[in-house]
């Protein structure tokens, strides 16, 4: 991993760590020496709907962040607004709000209908981890090769900027999805709050700081894991098509794909946490170990690990196979893009 | 105040300080020396709006302890739902939730179909009762004379509890107003967002917490009491008029009663933090003057901030004078109980 860390160039605009990672555009920075880049390519010029998938979303991650421009503006009191902007646009890939627009599309809708609700999911997601770096929580320092929220702000600001951005994420919802029938509106929120929950992302947290030091059976670790880190990408996704009219079977398939996407990410995030490097992680590596954090690397391995992982994620683009393939590249495309981090 | 105080008795189901405090039932516990239970019950036999209003609130306030009881259901994980529970349940005058379901009632709805939001503010209201009594912004030990949430669960309980509140507060409107019309579901949960995010509750806890030891001017304190107060209150009336149904005329009406006797009850607060015992109060007494706080007493001593609270809920009776009287009676009730108070 230490090759591509090497690699100089500035983050893009939507956060990724290194030109490397970038899983679009600025590829102009791609050198010889840059083999995953490399072999990105070669995979794509034999798969177009990868290219066509990373096309789309870096259009999707670009509209959304000028969508979050304006839903969040710098109004008085100045320093809560700071902080909710300084976590919302302090990078990260925008899974979340590319795969909510991409999931409204792909059941029929338009993209626009569900910008709010692709808004609301990316704020949730900066919430949780402005919440997880606290020092009551896992203590960390920086996020994304940046300070954490509350070491630029103080704790009370972040707290409260999180609250309101928890806060604003449903408002966006019911204030701003013009034109969308109103049952969808509701049922927007009604997923979204319970992936967030006690019964969601927060319950999952809390399990997970409870679970340090102890010994967990694989249910729970399971349980943990999709609690914390799957509910909010199936919200995402879910949500879009439930705005953009998704029948029953479809948001069906798309719950279980990001089900199981969103676990495997985990298990690759508790992979790289072992072996990258606190600048190739954007946070403090080895945080893990160090917290007795309850893990599947700790659990089975880093080899059995990577082979769950890829199995899940092989399983997450089954799910999407029946779907018109043009239409389902932006799923293809993420899919692809966490098992060429798994290879490495 | 010692007088009452030492009256004994348990608190009431629905939280109140000492049966000398109590707005509705319990009157066996009244002696010849509480005077102003005895003043109180004057005052209500000469107005008997105030005896309907006081049997109209604890009818309300009791069944919203029923809908809250199975709102926030002991699920797993345990620990996250104990502490929802334990702020939400821990006392309170409930209200904010009796004036939402009065509201409705007001305008001509049934309250059942607001009792979802009449849960959904109280679940904000404990949301920020958690908040403020962290050691990084009121560090209060005590909270309705029981240890604060973060005292008995930690704090990482406590902020991920408070935040489950809040994220269940939006769900549960969206999810339980059924046969609600959906223009006013949504309507509900956009009021209650910009109520309490960044503009609201959340952003005005920040500004108080940032001004403690600084020179505001009286436009910013009374944004600081308006936002951290007020708001919510405002809230809690008017998503009840939106749910049942409201006209412009008679929201703005409950608006302004709400504005005014939020902003009224914050003043009393400020009073009570000063001349009243911790026992009293159930919260640390003199917090206020320790941490030098933005207050109305501070800016214009005791006997002016009486006159100007007693003024504003003056204001805010001239508001529903115009409403019939007796479905009414829940907002002269609760005027009235804050004029008493204020009496002392």
């Amino acid at each position: 991993m230490a090759l591509f860390a090497a690699i100089p160039g500035n983050p893009t605009t939507i956060g990724l760590k290194s030109p490397s990672r970038t899983p679009f555009g600025h590829l102009k920075l791609v050198t010889l020496n840059n083999i995953k880049a490399t072999m990105n390519n070669i995979h794509k010029s034999h798969f177009p709907p990868l290219k066509l998938g990373e096309e789309l979303v870096a259009m999707k991650a670009k509209k959304v962040l000028e969508a979050l421009e304006e839903a969040i503006p710098l109004k008085h009191p100045e320093e809560i607004h700071k902080a909710m902007r300084y976590s919302v646009f302090s990078g990260g890939k925008r899974l979340r709000p590319t795969l909510c627009l991409a999931s409204c599309e792909l059941v029929g809708g338009d993209e626009n209908s569900a910008m709010p609700t692709a808004c609301a999911v990316e704020m949730v997601q900066a919430m949780s981890l402005i919440l997880d770096d606290l020092p009551c929580m896992d203590d960390e320092d920086i996020r994304r090769g940046k300070p954490a929220t509350h070491k630029v702000f103080g704790e009370e600001t972040a707290i409260l900027a999180a609250s309101s951005l928890l806060s604003l994420s449903f408002q966006h919802i019911a204030e701003r999805s013009i034109g969308v029938p109103l049952d969808r509106v509701v049922g927007a929120i009604v997923e979204l709050g319970s992936a967030v929950g006690s019964l969601g992302v927060l319950g999952g947290e809390l399990l997970d700081v409870h679970c340090e030091g102890k010994e967990v059976s694989m249910e729970e670790l399971e349980n943990i894991c999709v609690a914390k880190s799957s509910k909010l990408l199936e919200a995402s996704v879910v949500c879009g098509a439930i705005i953009g009219g998704g029948n029953e079977m479809e948001i069906q398939r798309l719950r279980k794909y990001a089900r199981h996407l969103g676990l495997g990410c985990q298990i690759l995030n508790d992979i790289q946490d072992i072996i990258m490097s606190t600048e190739e992680l954007g946070r403090t590596a080895g945080k893990d170990l160090e917290n007795d954090k309850a893990t599947y690397t700790k659990f089975m391995g880093i080899e059995e690990s990577k082979r769950f992982s890829q199995k899940l994620i092989g399983q997450a683009m089954e799910e999407i196979a029946l779907f018109d393939a043009s239409k389902a590249a932006p799923f293809t495309y993420w899919a692809n893009y966490f098992l060429t981090e798994l290879a490495y």
